[in-house]
């Protein structure tokens, strides 16, 4: 794998430096880059904050502005951010209205926010984002993985804190979106970590990985690449019954790339999985088609669906400024 | 290769059906899908039609909306649309204000753009895009190539529509846009074309194309891979130079994702280009980083910059509202 870069050591610092640079009427760094932050704070809004290793992006720094993130804590390349970091962001954004922290379930992730929010003089809660369907358990997780879904969260978290609702509205609110949102992800290529110099898996030229997470952890099946229909009935399918989707019901359809997979590709899996909603008697309301959730430069999607009430779908359309996410404003 | 498809034949038809149903609140598909158009059309707006090739995907179909395009017309994958796609779409979206077709410099494009241009009764003019310093003439191209500057050139004229100029007032502005407008890429990997089942281009594990073209074009020099510091200088300078920038000068820059770059090293490349930017006096005034316009999964970048007056930031910053670019609505 060849990368733009100067050195593998400070390639995380001088990304940050450039995002910074590009949105600086949205977020500000913190000192030693150890948090993204929104620039302006809302006084008596609760602060949202979230984080996890880089090399996801744009997720999170990219959800950081009004309605949705108050700071982002990046780690290095698929590694959590310290406990410190987390400490540090929630003391720069909080206004008196309390901290909630946003964590995708991975053991590091999960036990430095744990660690964090313990020492947080602060009143704080915790939302873990599960939304993976593919498997319990995994390389680094206990439970379900924490993938593309976590936007939707993010998104609809941010809406809910910037119209004043409570701490406690808000950890309902998470547990509840997390509850009515699943995604599944296939891929076609491994990522390559750019400490590690080689690629996380090995897959044949004609294999895809059905089930795989967003650090390359495995999936359900390696398999026979199969064709667009066939992975989009399996991956839908899986999220629908997982969420026991009723006749009628409305949903927001997210296709994720996970970085290599062009953007053609991946509305023509936005066609592929419409129609497996359709069939369901299930009704995309909402699209959100792009690569939110990456996996460096790996090939593949995800699909996540999120079941709607009304309320959700106004948390989904309020609006919303942030470096990857605009709309309304 | 591996690519999420049913069938190369098919891919184009099924991924404009999946846009189309994502992006409903703007767009609406023509006939045989000969076109996107936006859904409402202004009366007595000047129509922007522009199109190319697919595998640059979001452009042009991700750029149609409010404040942009009124309509794009996509050939197969690197493969010009025909006239009569051209002129269908003129025929759909214009209210009688005249039409403005905006053309990248690729000799298939431009023939087919003047034939469509000349068969047509409604009053138009044609906007040449040639922002690729890098080689004059090219694989496809007699001139300089039109690449990632497009998208800038069709969000000011977009702009200027909206607000009411003519068909005289907008053809001298897009190209007055386009001559302040200047781009050069670099490639570390190749793209592969479906329809062809190989790379478009061999390149060595540690070699980079200088000076690439959006569809794999050979550029000035295959070397080895360079640092990102020193390929932002390399391209940032050339852009510089052949812009003439004086000190002082204000500048949009947009880094593009080639389609196979992570944004993490999109955005370390806006970090390095901008140093180069403030050595040589000017100030990047708006930043726009992604992949816009792509080359299918090629791994590499492109550096753009358009030296702006008032006016024209006025225009960049004015509401536009399409798939792939959302702001003020």
């Amino acid at each position: 794998m060849k990368n733009l870069m100067n050195d593998v050591d400070t390639a995380l610092a001088e990304s940050l430096d450039g995002f910074a640079a590009a949105h600086a009427d949205i977020v500000t760094l913190g000192d030693d880059r150890e948090f993204v932050r929104r620039s302006a704070v809302k006084p008596g809004k609760v602060a949202l904050i979230s984080g996890g290793g880089a090399g996801h992006e744009p997720l999170h720094a990219g959800f950081v502005g009004h309605g949705m993130l108050d700071a982002a804590c990046p780690g290095q390349i698929f590694t959590s951010p310290t406990p410190n970091q987390m400490l540090n962001a929630a003391q720069a954004v909080d206004s008196g209205a309390g901290v909630l922290f946003i964590v995708k379930n991975y053991s590091g992730d999960m036990m430095n926010f744990q660690m964090a929010a313990d020492m947080l003089d602060q009143e704080n809660a915790v939302v873990i984002v599960n939304d993976d369907v593919a498997v319990e358990d995994s390389t680094y997780t206990t439970g379900r993985r924490g993938v593309a879904g976590t936007l939707i969260i993010e998104k609809m978290l941010g809406a809910a804190a910037e119209r004043g609702d409570s701490l406690t509205q808000l950890k309902a609110l998470g547990d509840a979106v997390n509850k009515a949102t699943a995604s599944m992800g296939v891929a076609l290529t491994s990522c390559t970590v750019p400490a590690a110099g080689k690629p996380t898996f090995q897959i044949g030229v004609h294999e895809m990985e059905v089930g795989v997470g967003i650090h390359g952890e495995p999936g359900r099946r390696r398999v026979p690449l199969a064709s667009a229909d066939a992975i989009a009935e399996e991956l839908t399918s899986a999220v629908i019954k997982d969420l026991a989707l009723a006749q009628g019901q409305q949903v927001i359809l997210l296709v994720n790339g996970f970085g290599g997979t062009p953007l053609l590709e991946l509305y023509l899996m936005v066609n592929a999985a419409r129609k497996v909603l359709a069939r369901a008697g299930v009704k995309a309301v909402r699209y959100l088609t792009g690569s939110y959730v990456t996996s460096l430069e790996m090939a593949g999607c995800s699909i996540t669906v999120c079941a709607v009430d009304a309320g959700m779908l106004a948390l989904w359309d309020a609006p919303v400024h942030t470096a990857a996410l605009r709309w309304g404003m």
